[in-house]
């Protein structure tokens, strides 16, 4: 594994390190903030899943997240949003392909080859950021924004012995039924919509839940709220007795200024959960 | 005056506005940022200039500098670092030309036509800012990063009366000294060095100071410490008797993750030098 950069943030430490992975088949890169905490000791980690075209510096350079995680004492690891590369399937469409994987294993030519981010947030980094790094694996959260936001959801509710702590801002929560999850599905997991369950939070949330509160921030003047469906969420969370916290923040939009507007409280959030465990 | 963009953060609002200029002749682009405090009255401002390659957006985005503005009730300005368009002189370097205008009005060919960055920041901006948002201009404070210290550091040591605070994050302060400076004061100033000593910190604190408390944040682990040159500041300081609180932070950088980890110190400075205004 490379580090590629190095910065004092905080009292701690923010890094970007490269590594080559075997869930992916290419080279990842993910950033990390180490607190001042982590030099005494593992420190709980939480997992942040970026949205569509983003890589792994947009988070780690607009949310804000390291001021509150340095004064509580939480990792952050944020990885890229796909495989990358020459060699790598791409599509011309912002939201399909390279920075779009949907955090899914693909099963469909030509996507299956290395879009599997799936298995790579979900099992290859945790276990690298825990052999690596002083990180205490039993206490690991994750959340994220949007297309990530859907991630983390999905993730969660599949790994709950893995992630003992969730949040979002703005996710993706209905794709089976929005212009945000169809398409991609259909690329990614083929035309057969009961294999899209699996990756749907509304019907994840009904056949598996989450064993903690959820917490949910949306902004309420988001641009994209067709595409989010968050009532949709709180129905399904409703109907199936799953503890949601579902925020509409008032004249709020889906952009990262609404993110460092609450990424305090999300982190607060995991901090209170992972120290239950 | 147009208004680019207009995003909630922090229960203030962040914008993104582009004027005509007086001064440069060119359109500008500022960002504002408005605390919730300003929905009941005009609130103390502090101008944040940039430094080299930067435009008004990344210290918007990179420094969190929005959550502690919000607590505390200060409006922050984000201008551009230069002119800039197809028919504004430009230079291959980075550190020429648009994007680093070292914030002194130009009486150098090409560069007198529209690089007035000083009556810019100076004059015009202030001005504009406080007849068009909820700012009170008698309140107002400067700071900044790198080329963008200089600017603050040399800015308010000539108008004193107009911004009553000062701060700045590794300033270049003895710029006819340094590689970064005397290729810039040659090409915009000209060769007399004489015409230097209005633009250059270490003998501006000499011949005018600052009738106030500066504070510094410095990172002793800076790449460009011989560019920036700290200890010359201090000492003109010392000769001088400017009161200065210039901190050395060890193990810091020169980017942003440096800024946003002491940006709340200098915001808690304006606050508290403006108050007493």
């Amino acid at each position: 594994m490379d580090i590629l950069s190095d910065n004092k943030c905080f009292g701690g430490r923010q890094l970007v390190c490269r590594h080559p992975s075997t869930s992916t088949g290419t080279d990842m890169t993910f950033g990390l903030f180490l607190p001042p905490q982590a030099e005494a000791g593992a420190v709980p980690v939480v997992f942040y899943l970026s949205g569509l075209t983003c890589t792994h510096e947009n988070a780690m350079v607009k949310t804000g997240a390291q001021r509150k995680a340095a004064e509580i004492g939480l990792a952050l690891v944020f990885p890229d949003t796909s495989p990358r590369g020459d060699g790598v399937a791409d599509d011309a469409a912002y939201d399909l392909g390279q920075g779009a994987s949907f955090y899914l294993d693909a099963t469909q030519t030509p996507w299956a080859t290395h879009f599997r981010m799936f298995s790579y947030v979900a099992e290859e980094l945790p276990a690298l950021i825990g052999a690596e790094f002083p990180v205490d694996g039993a206490r690991c959260g994750v959340t994220g924004h949007s297309m990530g936001g859907h991630g983390a959801l999905t993730i969660a509710m599949h790994h709950p012995e893995r992630f003992r702590s969730l949040s979002a801002f703005s996710p993706i929560v209905h794709p089976s039924a929005s212009d945000w999850g169809r398409k991609h599905f259909i690329a990614y997991l083929g035309a057969d919509e009961s294999l899209w369950a699996a990756h749907d939070s509304c019907r994840l949330v009904r056949d598996r839940g989450f064993p903690g509160k959820i917490l949910i921030d949306q902004g309420d003047a988001d641009q994209f709220l067709d595409y989010l469906k968050p009532d949709d969420f709180a129905t399904a969370c409703a109907e199936a007795g799953q503890e949601v916290t579902l925020r509409m923040q008032p004249g709020y939009d889906h952009s990262y200024f609404f993110i460092a507007s609450f990424i305090d409280d999300h982190l607060e959030h995991h901090a209170a959960q992972l120290a239950a465990v």
